[in-house]
């Protein structure tokens, strides 16, 4: 597209940089920011630059942090014998959403995959195996990890780390969604579903 | 959402202001730049600063322009004869890329929407007269506005305030798409489109 100044030109190939969002969108939201007020591209650039600049990490579960420690670790409310590995910031969030865990969390920062060059020693598991080590009040480790090659690779990864310590290790449960139709739902999850049925009730009892 | 830390909720607060994007894509955008190399975040915010501070616009058609006349304006390979006034740079875009027209812009930079409180003098239109006035090689206006109740409104003030030059005013064909469905045609275009029929034979010829 013959873009009608440099400024725009620069502006659309830095914003379509981001993921999700195309030159089109990323015209429309230079377009926007040029007709807006001043001071909202100011806001926005700076809110960009103070995260990157100055973001800290929780020193104990990688979490992003205002504090060395972050709120959910510095919490004396949460239940210590439960650790949720997951593999970043947003799982926390749409876990901490569903309001049904009250364990402590482990943020591994990505999962292993050879293909985009991530290998064991880039992720958090290291420091997830000394925090196990140094933390026998924790009972259950469990993995929050998408189902795919690289989140399946990497619980198994994980597993084989902290197969000598005295730690349940449980998975996120497979199967179908609420809401979900048997029809429409793919063999792999629909097998898997099957095979994990929770029982309901036991004759005699 | 409860957001990990301050930066992080600043970040997505001022992002999802942003036309188009809500709180879970501006997340997810705020920890893309988060583990991305720093520079991606420099020259983006560099990119928007210079973009809201730095643009020009050219004087006589009033789009984006890197010098006081934009390239279209500065053009000699141009039809000076024709006009088409749109409402935006990405009007100007979309009909440069269909290739199918060589004349000038005129950007009015909005439409007449008492509702958002936008007037006539807030529009570029007083300039629009008098650069026909200034320009008697000028000599079809084409309205290409938005087939919306502002952009029509818009149109009918345009028309009003040039009916004493010597120009033809035309108006963008209304019609069904190409690869549009008649079934599916809502009735108004397809009225309009019955009214605006094209010959394309007559008998004897």
């Amino acid at each position: 597209m013959n873009y009608p100044s440099k400024l725009i030109e620069e502006a659309v190939n830095e914003i379509s940089k981001l993921p999700g969002i195309g030159k089109k969108s990323a015209l429309r939201l230079a377009l926007h920011l040029l007709k807006s007020d001043q001071s909202q591209t100011e806001f926005l650039t700076r809110a960009l630059t103070d995260l990157r600049t100055k973001t800290r990490y929780c020193r104990q579960c990688h979490n992003i942090s205002d504090a060395e420690l972050c709120q959910i670790c510095s919490s004396v409310n949460r239940d210590e014998s439960l650790l949720c590995v997951v593999q970043d910031t947003r799982d926390v969030l749409a876990i901490e959403n569903t309001a049904q865990y009250q364990g402590h969390y482990h943020i591994l920062g990505g999962v292993i995959s050879p293909i985009a060059g991530i290998g064991p020693t880039d992720l958090h598991i290291e420091s997830l195996v000394s925090r196990v080590r140094q933390n026998p009040e924790i009972k259950e480790i469990i993995l929050a990890l998408a189902p795919t090659m690289e989140g399946d690779t990497t619980a198994f990864y994980i597993q084989k780390k902290l197969a000598d310590f005295e730690v349940t290790i449980s998975t996120i449960a497979r199967g179908i969604p609420i809401g979900g139709d048997l029809e429409y739902t793919d063999e792999i999850t629909l097998g898997r579903s099957i095979m994990s049925r929770t029982i309901s009730h036991t004759k005699g009892n």
